[in-house]
């Protein structure tokens, strides 16, 4: 082992891997097997993935896929590995793969959101970084395919993760043609949430049935089961932006509106309330004090109900996924992943 | 055959593919049965692969694939499946792949150098410009996998294309992290050179082999074919840098050495002049006329022979690939890659 990834696997405080569980999904996660010690391994195995890249790049690469992010993508693929009577270690690869691809996504999201928002800061800082992290995602996206292109399901899985990038691709980019025009359909949003989230949700999913040599129906259903998660968990975090605690969100109230994002609760409340319209065009022509216009239009959003509307369409996609999720075997590697999916859908944070 | 990639073949000038290329390479390249009509199908063919994607992707992909270009890597992959005694169309997925693939690394270029180079343009163009440069530049990546991963050879060709994109962001990487240190060595710079340029080269010319059933030697002898001309290729790219007409090539002299690319010609003319390391300092500090300054540096780079040097250079990674070649059979198709090579290397422009 690598003298770094020692001190990860030293420094990973064990009880840490379950901390921000809700009581319920950490019980059912506890009836599965050796869950954690799959999980040091998971950590381990992220850690290998970018050892031996350049300097700069591992340092991003690192501060995104660094131990204690929720890692809800490869638990995802581990517990659909074991639903299928796979041997979850099979599954690791998979689920690293998943875990680096979304971490690319996060690092080329960077660029493409940060300009504007970013405008107070040293140009050449911005600049910097959007280089960096060109580069870096760049860097992780080749070795997410690198890692599928050498397991043992790759016949499966690679050809499918390559339609989940581009997905996720086409899913920005229509996000990004759709950027300040909150008059978009919520045929639209549900567009844009298939790609950029939904999408490597399902392929999460699915890989774990994939490296259990599972066939057909049952990863087929796990492609609709993740789908349906991911779908409900950009739902819940969109409505979060309209309606959260901030200290436990851990940041701002009103990015999405600032970043002139058109989630399902802008779209629902510009229907319900006629006076938003004028509002957000204000708020986009910087034409008044920001703060007092987002503040104004996070309360009359919230008026309208179109929080509660967003997170129930959440439920819906929540139900859905899981009525899939019945032609899976049961067991506990299948209560726990739905009961992680309850819990994803109801959370407050 | 959609109605786009109907115009975009009616306005393609047969004549204008072989427009810029000197006599005598031209001369080998008729020698080469039915290759113009192969060139226009990689025409439609590119047409093709980007034909789905979304308005805006669509545009700027197209702004960098659009017929024009000097397809100097696809040309190679069909060269070298003739050469390997294969159909040209077989090869045409891994050439489109080659040259989508190029196209996607100058898209991601764009947002790494663009940054001090555009100063003077409006913010929201540049910063617009990055996230549709971005994803264009995804986009790209994925779908010339997919293309490589639906087609015969891909067990050959893919890991090894996706090694290849690897390779190129090390490149890239590393390049960055050598900006404005002009007193890197020379195994630098030809690191930088391998990754970023010579290693699509060698993909380029083994896909044609693979393309074409072949395994083994001649493969492998097309890698360091394509690795030798491209090295050269660059060689002669930054040599020009220094040192041509203006108006041939198309753009301004010194282009590197605003961006703080220490290439071949400044790392050998700082070796052999050492009053130009502090005329380098101020150029970077931006202190004094910087027209005069970039005059002054390229003039003293000039005195000390280096760019001759970089192009004898040149010249011998042509002479390594010219070996190489002696290994893959002999005919019109080997008989052309030479001659391509050739006058590569002896450009002027």
């Amino acid at each position: 082992m690598a003298k770094e990834q020692a001190v990860v696997l030293e420094q990973l405080d064990r009880s840490a891997l379950r901390g921000d569980r809700p009581e319920k999904a950490q019980a059912a996660l506890e009836q599965v097997p050796r869950l954690e010690e799959d999980l040091i391994q998971l950590e381990a195995a992220l850690v290998r993935a970018t050892e031996d890249a350049e300097e700069t790049l591992q340092a991003a690469a690192r501060h995104l896929v660094s131990a204690g992010g929720k890692r809800i993508r490869p638990m995802v693929t581990l517990l659909a590995c074991g639903a299928c009577a796979g041997d979850p270690k099979s599954a690791i690869p998979y689920a690293v793969a998943a875990e680096l691809t979304h971490s690319a996504t996060l690092l080329h999201d960077d660029v493409i959101d940060d300009g504007p928002m970013r405008r107070g800061q040293p140009a050449s800082r911005v600049l910097w970084g959007n280089a960096v992290s060109v580069l870096s995602g760049d860097w992780l996206l080749t070795r997410a395919l690198e890692i599928v292109a050498a397991a043992p399901a790759r016949s499966a899985a690679l050809p499918s993760l390559l339609s989940t990038m581009r997905r996720l691709v086409e899913g920005e980019v229509l996000q990004l043609s759709l950027r300040g025009r909150f008059e978009a359909s919520e045929q639209d949003y549900f567009d844009v949430v298939k790609g950029k989230t939904a999408s490597l949700f399902g392929w999460s999913a699915a890989a774990g049935a994939w490296a259990a040599g599972s066939r057909g129906e049952v990863p087929e259903a796990l492609v609709v089961f993740g789908e349906g998660i991911g779908t409900a968990f950009q739902l819940v975090d969109d409505a979060l932006d309209y309606d959260a605690d901030e200290q436990k969100l851990g940041k701002r109230l009103g990015i999405d509106l600032l970043e002139g994002k058109a989630t399902l609760p802008l779209i629902r409340a510009c229907e319900a309330d006629a006076t938003l319209a004028p509002r957000l065009l204000r708020l986009i022509a910087g034409d008044g004090a920001i703060d007092e216009l987002v503040s104004d239009v996070l309360a009359a959003v919230k008026r309208t109900g179109a929080v509660e509307e967003a997170r129930a369409s959440a439920r819906e996609h929540t139900a859905a996924a899981m009525a899939a999720l019945e032609r899976v075997p049961d067991g506990v590697h299948r209560r726990a992943m739905a009961e992680a999916a309850r819990q994803l859908t109801e959370r407050a944070f």
